[in-house]
């Protein structure tokens, strides 16, 4: 798009921008990426080269190859075959099974033997290379399944039917439709993935049982079928009636069913199940209705009774425990926790025959101004525990190892940018995957202890030959004057600073993410590159509630959810019009699902700053948004009448000016149709014109090849109005 | 909209235009109407001047006052005041009933008698106001009910409550859900459009019993509920399963009801029910589902068994009985039929006793290339029957009185407009309400034998004192080359002939419906007048398929609905082009339903020739249309696969060129969301870029309020692209 304001403005570019010209002539003999090259699902969309599959087997780097299962000496990098794509073949063949097309989905979770764990698609045979033999397994249904979850070393296998539960072959539990056994409940909140819980020795399970069939239903209308079909799905919404759920503890041995006896499960929250290394034990994290309570709960495997609170966590805005308690491998009577207590996500160390964290029965591992974000392991023979956490930049992810004795950290890998890691099964090694703002992908195999480095892959960039724009990463004070924001800027490759150039700021905004990092080139997407060689200025800002800032940077949008976060992207577009050369009457916005809502709000509440937006799946009103989350920053309508109406967008729809484009999908299952649907409803009766686009088939987002549908139109409506 | 291509074009219209800017200066101090005041729904709009309640009681006419009740000596049109609101509402508060604000919803079905007949809100008490008295009912029930249906000589009520049918508070259906008794039937096609048929005597009721328990249900989602709620309507869909129809008779005597063996109901219509005059028969013209044969049977109501078949009607492409028979008061031996046999719907006497339409069986009472639209009713002691036909044109409707014995037409009231009538008891009298291009609305009683015409009331033009465009009617020819299509061309009323407009086709194109008419300003649409005040030349044209123009004028697009139709609107879109103050480069199209398919499709078959459309509420693939109406121009899917390919826009979706705004409400439950849902889906995939728009709420058109929204919403769209 070319950017010319009036004659006048055209005729002075011309009059002294003829070098640059000249430079965007260059420019035009470089490529610039389509929205096919950059958007994921585009033909010719590429990820940064990557190796697939790479895991360890015991202390041994595994790397499948296109055609060879490849073994890495981690102390000197050297590689050996183990087995060949067609030996396996050939094993699988003589075992009636269909063959594998590429060896990135089998697994190794046997250190010490020469087995290979085959995907779902091969039922979980077994193939040894050794043997050259494949173990089938026949305890797997012939319709469709679910939720898999298979311990290693017993063979155990659990998985669903429909609603209900099966282990190894055999129905355990027996539940009416609206109840559902063996999956993730409570909407994936509070760090739920998945619904059952072998223990240690695979000898029992443990799983959610959700009954839901007191939830309302939410009707999502699928328009492919030769009529019109309702699909229901069960949607709790804020203030409304929650499902319930209770813990079961199968025993294979008897093939009993023990549900722990927690009380009422009305208004609950049953999270981060752990076993006691023992087996004797279950525990799990209480949270009440309210989410400002939680209690860290010890069950007796044996009889499902409680045996005792360990500790309780309050708060007055919300706690939100997302990580299961975890026993050191050397003393089972310790574990340690991750808390927010202090205002970052910190390591504790407690005793499980302490008084949580009451006087000396806790030490606290890790302090200070940034957060530990995931462990990966333990090195046992050194007491050392890894961690990814913030503590380089809140922009980064970085290795760290932690002495358990002494609390000493240590950098694993180097300082720059975001990683993600594997250790291997004694700590000594750890695979180190990480991007940084020029390192598309950079694979390292690392010694925890000597810190020596095998590099297994640099990968290219993927954008090489392309022109691409310049971005640059800084920050900017919060509507608050003093916390730090940051943000990013992407300038046309061609940028010329006497022009004036539209802005669009990309925005989220809401907690559990963050927009700009140290990764490759900062976490910007496809659709800003594109734009950005489109004659765009492109921006984003990390407002306070984002994540990766501690607790008081989160909470402080409680019961009033886009309104600070509002505020601090005003800041954002200020200090783009700032800039001598963005054009301040020309500031678009664009976001998707909080960012959605963020876009809509902000486009209401300020129509003076933002021309044009686009908002994808908001949160129009969070009365119609689910309990766990909702409530959880929002408390519930009925608690907080004042934020609600504050915060429902349908309340504001008279305020719009400028040009909003919503863009929904009808089978959105995570923010219904309901919400864009309201507020077109509340722009008709206050005489506003917003514009509206639908994308049958499709859930919370516009995945696959219809995505790049998808930023062309969305592109198309930046184009025609801004 | 100021009309300007470049520069250059700019400049030669301001060095030639003086005088006509002047002009539209001058234009400019007489006040533009808003679409407040042209779009029904509005907050200004005005209906032309009418006098509401105009009826006959007996050979008197009834004018009600708005204080008075007043009756008109149609000799001499002195009015008298039969009684006062005043008195009624005394009467009325006496009876313990609330006031009546006004008279216009009463009747006077009881010509010798003193009484009226309250509407509904009065549970249909009758006022004497000889005595004063209010005769209450105490038969109706408490809670709603529908479809009432009072037999004012005996008195005898028949109305539904949910999907039962009740007489005088008693039920005599007792169906399960998903059976309806005593509605209209067949989606009102055929000319059905109630469900209840009380014999002469008011002893009989002949009722319609639907069971739709078979038919697929289409979910329309209602977002207004606290969470989204189905409102399911059984819709059968071309080709798909339909419900089945039986008639019942109930004996008000016997208290027993007896259902007419007609055989298996599967995939037969059953229409225009009609009583013999001794009540002892039932006719009824049953159609077959592929609606090419139609049979008069008639059936013995003491046995419910078929005592014969009168007559036969076949075509090749369909038949479609639409009006049922109707005795002569003289002579109950025989009926008048109506019938489209020679090409036009013409009228015929036929014999009960006779053989139908075989040799003098029959006498044809009109004949000639125009069209009956109405009957009117007879006049006993001149053996005259008073009909609306096209005979003046096809763009109007005359009343005329047709002498049974000599066949001899005269017109009633001036050969000019569209007249709507009503006859007196006798048939000595018409009240003559009529439209004409300049004629808003003038209303006349006609004595039907002398003709001499009392005016009532010649209404004001409702746009006095407002800029208004002018209006022209022609004709050109259809794309057979020999067809004469009316068109309407509406132009600025600054019109400038020197300049060149952006032009708006708006289009209906569909079966039973006609733009073009001789009624007030040629039947032009409020928006029309809007844009043509903006700086359109606005355009029509009834093309072939559309209504009054006889039979195969409309059955040319059997079977390829919208094909023939499109390449007549092209010669349309030629013709517009052509004219040298048009701008051929900026040609939109809009319509609704019908006029939504012919929008789309133009959209996509003529892109080189439409810039821009909107089409509302549109039909895209036929297959989602209901079975009565779509299978009688169409056939089914099965057995015109070809058809339905072709005109299903969704295998068109990809030859979008243009801006296509698609605009659907979320509550049609005439042509589903699927249509534009599914044409969305078809669009993303084919990589083409629709835009969208859903009215929540709204059945099948936006009506009330949002209508200017809607209005607002289509402006905007063509300011913005064409």
């Amino acid at each position: 798009m070319q950017v010319i304001k009036g004659i006048a403005t055209l005729l002075l570019a011309v009059s002294i921008s003829t070098p640059n010209i000249m430079a965007q002539e260059v420019n035009n003999n470089v490529q610039k990426p389509t929205l096919e090259d950059l958007i994921p699902g585009g033909e010719s969309y590429r990820y940064a080269e990557n190796i697939y599959g790479l895991q360890w087997w015991g202390d041994i780097c595994i790397k499948p190859d296109t055609d060879a299962l490849k073994a890495i000496n981690p102390k000197n990098g050297k590689e050996k075959t183990l087995f060949t794509l067609e030996q396996l073949n050939k094993a699988l063949e003589e075992a009636g099974l269909k063959k594998l097309p590429m060896l990135y989905s089998i697994k190794l979770p046997w250190a010490e033997e020469t087995k290979v764990l085959l995907p779902k698609s091969h039922r979980f045979a077994v193939y040894n290379w050794e043997t050259g033999t494949v173990t089938k397994r026949d305890d797997l249904p012939k319709e469709p399944y679910a939720n898999q979850d298979l311990h290693t070393e017993s063979g155990n296998i659990a998985y669903t039917v429909q609603n209900n539960l099966y282990v190894n072959g055999s129905r355990i539990t027996d539940e009416p439709e609206g109840v559902v056994c063996g999956t993730s409940v409570h909407r994936n909140e509070f760090g739920i993935h998945k619904g059952t819980f072998w223990s240690p020795s695979g000898k029992l399970l443990a799983f959610h049982r959700m009954d839901e069939r007191m939830v309302t239903q939410y009707p999502l209308v699928d328009i492919t079928a030769r009529v019109g079909e309702v699909n229901n799905i069960r949607y709790p919404m804020a203030g409304m009636t929650s499902h319930q759920v209770t813990i079961g503890i199968y025993n294979l041995n008897s093939g009993k069913t023990l549900y722990l006896n927690a009380g009422d499960p009305t208004d609950r929250y049953f999270t981060n199940i752990t076993w006691s290394p023992d087996e004797k034990s279950l525990y799990l994290i209480e949270v009440n209705r309210d989410q400002n309570h939680a209690k860290l709960c010890q069950y007796d495997v044996s009889t499902g009774e409680l045996e005792g609170v360990l500790f309780e966590e309050k708060h007055d805005k919300y706690v939100e425990p997302q990580d299961p308690i975890l026993f050191l491998p050397w003393d089972k009577t310790k574990f340690i926790y991750q808390s927010q207590r202090d205002g970052f996500k910190h390591l504790y160390l407690i005793d499980t025959n302490g008084n949580g964290f009451q006087s000396d029965s806790y030490k606290q591992l890790t302090q200070g101004e940034w957060l530990v974000q995931d462990i990966l392991g333990f090195n046992t023979k050194k007491q050392e525990l890894y961690i990814l956490s913030t503590e380089q930049s809140p922009l980064q992810s970085n290795i760290y190892k932690v002495n358990l004795k002494s609390g000493k950290r240590t950098l694993i890998g180097n300082n720059e940018g975001v990683h993600r890691a594997q250790l291997s099964a004694s700590g000594s090694y750890v695979i180190d995957t990480y991007t940084a703002p020029n390192v598309p992908r950079c694979i390292n195999l690392i010694n925890t202890q000597n810190g020596k480095s095998i590099n297994l892959l640099t990968a290219q960039n993927p954008y090489a030959g392309f022109q691409m724009p310049t971005i640059e990463v800084g920050t900017i004070k919060a509507s608050d004057g003093k916390t730090d924001l940051y943000y990013r800027l992407v300038k046309p490759a061609d940028f010329d600073s006497s022009k004036q150039y539209p802005a669009i700021i990309y925005v989220y905004g809401g907690p559990h993410a963050q927009m700009i990092t140290n990764g490759f080139m900062n976490g910007v997407r496809g659709w800003d590159i594109y734009m950005a060689n489109q004659g765009y200025i492109m921006f984003s800002l990390d407002n306070r509630g984002s994540s990766n800032r501690g607790l008081e940077f989160e909470n402080v949008t409680f019961r009033k959810l886009g309104v600070e976060e509002g505020k601090d992207q005003v800041k954002g577009a200020e200090f783009l019009k700032s800039l001598p050369y963005v054009d301040g009457n020309r500031i678009g916005v664009h976001g998707w699902s909080f960012g959605g809502h963020m876009t809509t709000a902000l486009m209401l509440r300020y129509p003076e700053i933002f021309k044009v937006g686009v908002a994808g799946g908001p949160v129009i009103d969070w009365g119609y948004y689910e309990i766990m989350y909702g409530e959880r920053y929002m408390d519930t309508p009925q608690t907080n009448p004042e934020g609600y109406k504050e915060c429902n967008l349908n309340n504001h729809a008279g305020k719009l000016k400028g040009r909003l484009l919503i863009i929904h999908d009808d089978h959105d299952d995570t923010c219904v149709p309901q919400h864009t649907l309201s507020f077109m409803k509340a722009c008709v009766e206050a005489r506003t014109y917003p514009d509206l686009f639908i994308y049958p088939g499709h859930k919370h987002n516009v995945m696959g090849r219809d995505r790049v549908h998808l930023h062309e139109k969305i592109t198309r409506y930046f184009q025609d109005n801004l």
